[in-house]
């Protein structure tokens, strides 16, 4: 079960109207340091900071009147929250958001700003389970999954559409994999537009549930996985963990501190902000220059939202 | 004597294979918040980081083979070092940047990395006048001064150029002014291109000669100035007073919160990172809130070379 090339084309006119068509853009330096042709898609310059506003504006507006009524829910603690708080404000219905009460005071705010009504719950999947489904039987809001979902896995492949428009039969294309929406959304568009493209996943060696699934064949989820790739911590799903095995072809792990460098290295030579979830496959390439020499690489960025008091370097 | 509208359009034909066409971006928080429809033209993304990569690259390609054989030169303890270096270097020729011994470490860095060659001086400008003219006499280098120089403000016009083809007709245009290359191109670029629209300087109270020299009508340079905005420290010159006396509507002057707090609010918001000098005119945008409500309004964003280990903010 996997969103169609139509259904792909279908979330991009649909969401059009509601997010940016984001730049991409190269760095010079970069691309002479490792001696290689990187094009980064910067959905940090999306709308609320991330590619999260795709899924969620396509899930949002896929629904017909009468099943929105009492409005839309998850649970989440990052990016998905604020996309899916700021698509039901567009559409005019409730966002009802359940976060864990150690959530960062920036992205708590993110939401309130968009409108979501928020209900926390203790920092665990149990007790973030248990509320949605409370705040389901109590609303009757429709759930909408941060990824395991058909339509946030078309609406993310939009952002590899676009860039495929612009960079046209690159070697390979590589994103970050966490529970594995734009993952399975990225090899998707690059099967249907760009087939000769290589699909490479970029995972913190932290929190390698994907790596382990797909060498070992299983699914295998994470347990107490540990990242400053904060939006890198879920496990695959049901539906993200096939797509991803049928369509990736590689999946490298990469060291903290790579992350931090590559995070720091896009900010001074790039000057744009990204979170370090978005630094993952900039990271890979870093560790495995030797394997990227001379290639033409399309890397989605997928998110700038940090908390600028606290940065990893000094 | 000023660049006319040819001289701008050559200018941008020459330099299009050695620059970026930076991406205006905008934000819906920050338009929502100001109640304006607030355009930024990012050359914070632009080659070396800043807007000068135009003037250096215009200026650099505008000399005869014979004219640039021994080379240019500039005293400069900023952008414009390493937009000179970097063009210098395309161009195959030597770049003699004569820099402050208390420059930055970044930008001394950045400078050597695009193979510039640096004779250090005393923090003032005597010395750096003094150093530059041994250069020239030793070396027989061509010397392209910051701001006060024909091809270089038609080269900084270019931004403003290309803005207004992707913003047609705005109410305003805003840059920042130190010495005045960005501001008297944008202001020239702006009559040539769309005359009905306002051009409007913001500049730090704290290095205000811009503002004096402007209302007091007399060429009055800054003594002293101290702001967090290291790229306006400089007074106008002698080609750029007279241009933006005669081509700019306003100069509002800011205060140093203002500048941090606007810088903020960019990065937050934005996702990019730009450095404070580019954060002026969003500054006075937000300090007379009232005055910009409604409007359509074009900013340039000068740079983003920053020191991200000396941030303005806990």
């Amino acid at each position: 079960m996997q969103p169609s090339v139509d259904d792909i084309n279908d979330a991009a006119r649909r969401i059009f109207p509601h997010i940016h068509r984001t730049p991409v853009l190269k760095s010079e330096g970069i691309n002479n340091m490792l001696d290689a042709d990187i094009r980064f898609k910067c959905e940090n310059l999306q709308k609320a900071g991330a590619f999260k506003s795709r899924g969620a504006c396509n899930a949002v507006f896929s629904l017909a009147d009468n099943e929105i009524r009492q409005g839309v829910c998850t649970h989440s603690s990052g990016n998905h929250a604020q996309a899916l708080a700021r698509a039901a404000a567009i559409r005019g219905c409730n966002a009802f958001i359940v976060m864990p009460e150690n959530s960062s005071k920036v992205k708590i705010e993110a939401v309130k700003g968009y409108g979501g009504k928020i209900t926390f719950c203790e920092p665990n999947l149990e007790s973030r389970e248990k509320t949605l489904l409370m705040i389901r039987q109590e609303t009757g809001a429709v759930e909408i999954h941060p990824f395991d979902d058909l339509r946030i896995i078309a609406g993310q492949a939009t952002a590899t559409k676009e860039l495929l428009e612009e960079v046209t039969g690159p070697d390979i294309i590589m994103a970050p994999v966490g529970g594995g929406g734009l993952l399975s959304g990225t090899a998707l568009a690059t099967h249907y537009f760009s087939p000769e493209t290589r699909v490479i996943a970029a995972e913190p060696a932290g929190a390698d549930d994907a790596y382990r699934s797909f060498y070992q064949g299983k699914f295998i989820p994470s347990v107490n996985p540990m990242t400053i790739a904060d939006g890198l911590l879920t496990s695959l799903g049901k539906l993200t963990y096939p797509i991803i095995m049928k369509h990736v072809d590689q999946v490298i792990r990469v060291r903290e501190d790579s992350i931090i460098k590559a995070m720091k290295l896009t900010w001074e030579r790039m000057k744009i902000i990204i979170e370090p979830s978005s630094a993952v496959p900039l990271a890979a390439i870093m560790e495995n220059s030797g394997d990227f020499k001379g290639k033409r690489i399309g890397v989605i960025i997928s998110g700038g939202n940090v908390d600028l008091g606290k940065l990893p370097w000094k």
